[in-house]
């Protein structure tokens, strides 16, 4: 029985132009989970992870308005909400999908840590904008503080962290022994919880880790021979938007290099999902697929989307 | 090797008087935590749950300032960013108690659904009071929507939810799994995420499950000796707060129940445990001690605590 690992991309739960209430993210994962409980019924083992890219910018900012009243919580307790947010509603979705395709299989969903190095160049130069805009004085206040904060001159002031590599996938023993059981297993949500290991402890770290890079490594650590990453486009294109844009259907891994030098991937969007996918297949696994959840069953087959392999 | 539930109480997490900071929340949590890896150090497999009183009301307060901005979720969504961010801190302090100890063990924490009856006489009359106080008129607006509020004539209105009886913890399966792989697994947070089956679909509903009740069941389901509530007293009173007030160091089920329908427990607060430890031993359990974390070792060996026996 051949397990999977699927990463969902952010908007699999929350489309952009919607705003977020509850109703929108269920219907958006229900049609996902759908798709998902397919691939159970046809035989695979299913690890899910998801982005939380919108989830945890609302808890940002829900949080910001009422300091007065109850004190913000460091962001990866924030990452960790909405792990609990986002696996139960992939949680239900599945389970009633499983269900009405009338599979005995239900689906976990585990808080996951990801450890980073605490001396990983990321901690010194912050890159990954989250959150709301605030005003400069807001800003300036919250530097102080030791946070970093950039000018984007049109809308604000904007708080930006760390974005350091993946190193380890602490929950890893636990997600193998449920996928013994056969339970379809929901994982490093948002990339996992940022941890580093200080004095002999495992400490939290306000970052956030690329939740492709971080399911790439789930995937190597499982030892899968598959590793899809949904996104909205049914294939990897080579120069995006422009008159001579063309669909990839299959890349090696030295092709997908060179376009990755040359800047053919967008910063933060496609760019890290080639870099998982390349990732992936150099540490020993058989093919990573991108495309969108719609075009998930013939991507399987070899019939649709991006498929990178070694050669 | 002998598997106890530890059910931890508010007070373990965030004590009064604390504004509920992280730090504050961690330190306590740290304290607790080495207590409860001394039990692995001794032995014992280990399952511990916890409420979120405070982190639940925090959540909804920090909601309800951002309307203008970002949609409100649902009470039960919110249960489950709750054990997002409590299971994160509990498996942080646990996993470095465990380690500091040397004991080779690792926590892992589950979301948890706990299946509610859609016919419980809990959801034609809440009683539970969830959340911050707002206006009359406030509370005239929500009320139109369908939802249940009451004045509390000193503080303002407060919104009130139903508190039904847990039937079944959803997650049994997972929690057995990671128990036999020897983790320490973190589950049922808040009561559990309550849920309804409804047209065959598993739904999300909002409401309030006692912790101590659903510790209690699933305590039972995995057909334990020993179930441990934890709390701020090192053990049961009789005529608590009064003259004669007296510790209670061993109560028959016959006795439990007879005192608990005299009034002579809290409602809310000691009753629900009483009733936890009376429906534990009712099913079949060894015995169920209530005490406080600090006298958790010696309750263990029948040197402190309340334990509520058959006879």
């Amino acid at each position: 029985m051949s397990t999977i690992l699927v990463a969902l991309g952010g908007n699999a739960i929350l489309q952009p132009g919607q705003r977020g209430t509850y109703e929108e993210q269920l219907q958006n994962v229900q049609i996902c989970s759908e798709r998902l409980a397919e691939l159970v019924g046809e035989g695979y083992k299913l690890v899910v992870t998801h982005g939380n890219g919108p989830q945890v910018g609302n808890l940002l900012i829900q949080q910001e308005r009422a300091t007065d009243l109850t004190p913000s919580l460091p962001l990866h307790t924030c990452v960790a909400q909405t792990q609990g947010q986002v696996g139960l509603l992939l949680q239900l979705c599945l389970d009633n999908a499983l269900g009405s395709q009338g599979l005995n299989v239900q689906s976990t969903a585990l808080v996951t840590r990801t450890l980073v190095d605490g001396d990983d160049a990321a901690f010194k130069q912050p890159t990954k904008p989250v959150g709301p805009f605030f005003s400069e004085e807001y800003a300036q206040a919250r530097m102080k503080l030791g946070e970093t904060w950039i000018d984007d001159s049109k809308r604000g002031w904007r708080r930006v962290v760390p974005s350091p590599q993946p190193k380890k996938i602490l929950e890893l023993e636990s997600i193998k022994c449920l996928l013994k059981q056969h339970k379809v297993v929901i994982a490093v949500g948002g990339g996992g919880i940022p941890v580093i290991e200080q004095e002999n402890q495992i400490v939290g770290v306000d970052a956030v880790i690329d939740k492709d890079l971080a399911s790439s490594l789930l995937a190597q650590e499982l030892k899968l021979e598959t590793f899809v990453i949904l996104t909205d486009v049914e294939s990897v294109k080579l120069n995006f938007g422009q008159a001579q844009e063309t669909s990839i259907s299959c890349l090696s891994v030295d092709t997908a290099e060179k376009y990755l030098c040359e800047g053919q991937f967008a910063v933060g969007s496609m760019a890290p999902k080639i870099q998982g996918a390349i990732n992936f297949v150099k540490a020993g696994g058989k093919r990573a697929l991108i495309t969108s959840f719609e075009q998930l069953k013939p991507a399987l087959q070899g019939k649709a989307g991006t498929v990178i392999r070694q050669n």
